[in-house]
């Protein structure tokens, strides 16, 4: 079975953001994935993404768990009218529960935990080597129309 | 008066951070400047900051709250023994209260809400041209000898 990632599916128009955009030759080009009832996204680190030398920095740690969120939440609320519909983070928590090392791949497995007609609320796990090193809840609400007027 | 930044205090062994280390050559060296009762931070993103075209993409704007509250914590703990003791971030909240432009400086305000002697907790605001874009507060803790120790 082939995995579309749910950034694939952005109109492009909204496919440059720079931590998932497909477009954003810069950037991180995170994909998420569903999976049954979530969804999941991978991403390895560069040397240079680190905190202090050994881990990756928290910023990081917190844009994949962002656009993770943000995608999930186009993916929980899409239609056979609109299958990507677009969604911009209104509020993002972010729990370093253990540093997370730098080096292996850390896999984010993301479940909706609420959804409405405006917002989906997305709760995410960051792993490494199977250890739950973070944890974010992102608080996903309908781009407003006056943001893409602008683009 | 000159204005040093609490990141120029680090010892060079966790001054690598992508997000604030003055080491780091490939990430955002963002200094926070203390300038009274709190702190200030001032940033340019790059064009490939982008979320939508017009607008910094919210990782970005995660980050720097973050390396400003942990930065912002460090000053605040500071005492003679230890001019820049370091913390890592044990919780980051960042509520996006309005789209932020892209071009425009960036502006990070912090300020101590809390201190004991094991965490600090800085709040931020971040602002574009005056208008405030997003809130932060950032959980600093005290960072653990462990994570020196892989170092």
């Amino acid at each position: 079975m082939a995995e579309t990632a749910i950034q694939s599916t952005y109109p492009d128009d909204v496919a440059h953001c720079y931590g998932c955009g497909r477009l954003n030759e810069a950037g991180h080009q995170l994909q998420s994935i569903p999976n049954g009832e979530g969804t999941q996204a991978r991403f390895t680190p560069r040397p240079e993404h680190t905190a202090i030398p050994g881990y990756v920095y928290g910023g990081l740690i917190a844009s994949l768990i962002d656009c993770h969120g943000t995608g999930t939440a186009s993916w929980a609320a899409r239609t056979a009218d609109d299958p990507a519909p677009r969604f911009v983070t209104g509020t993002l928590e972010v729990k370093y529960v253990a540093p997370t090392p730098l080096g292996p791949e850390l896999v984010l497995d993301a479940t909706v935990a609420e959804k409405s007609a405006r917002k989906v609320v997305v709760e995410v796990t960051v792993k490494a080597e199977g250890t739950v090193t973070a944890k974010g809840r992102v608080v996903a609400v309908r781009m407003p129309d006056s943001m893409i007027a602008k683009s």
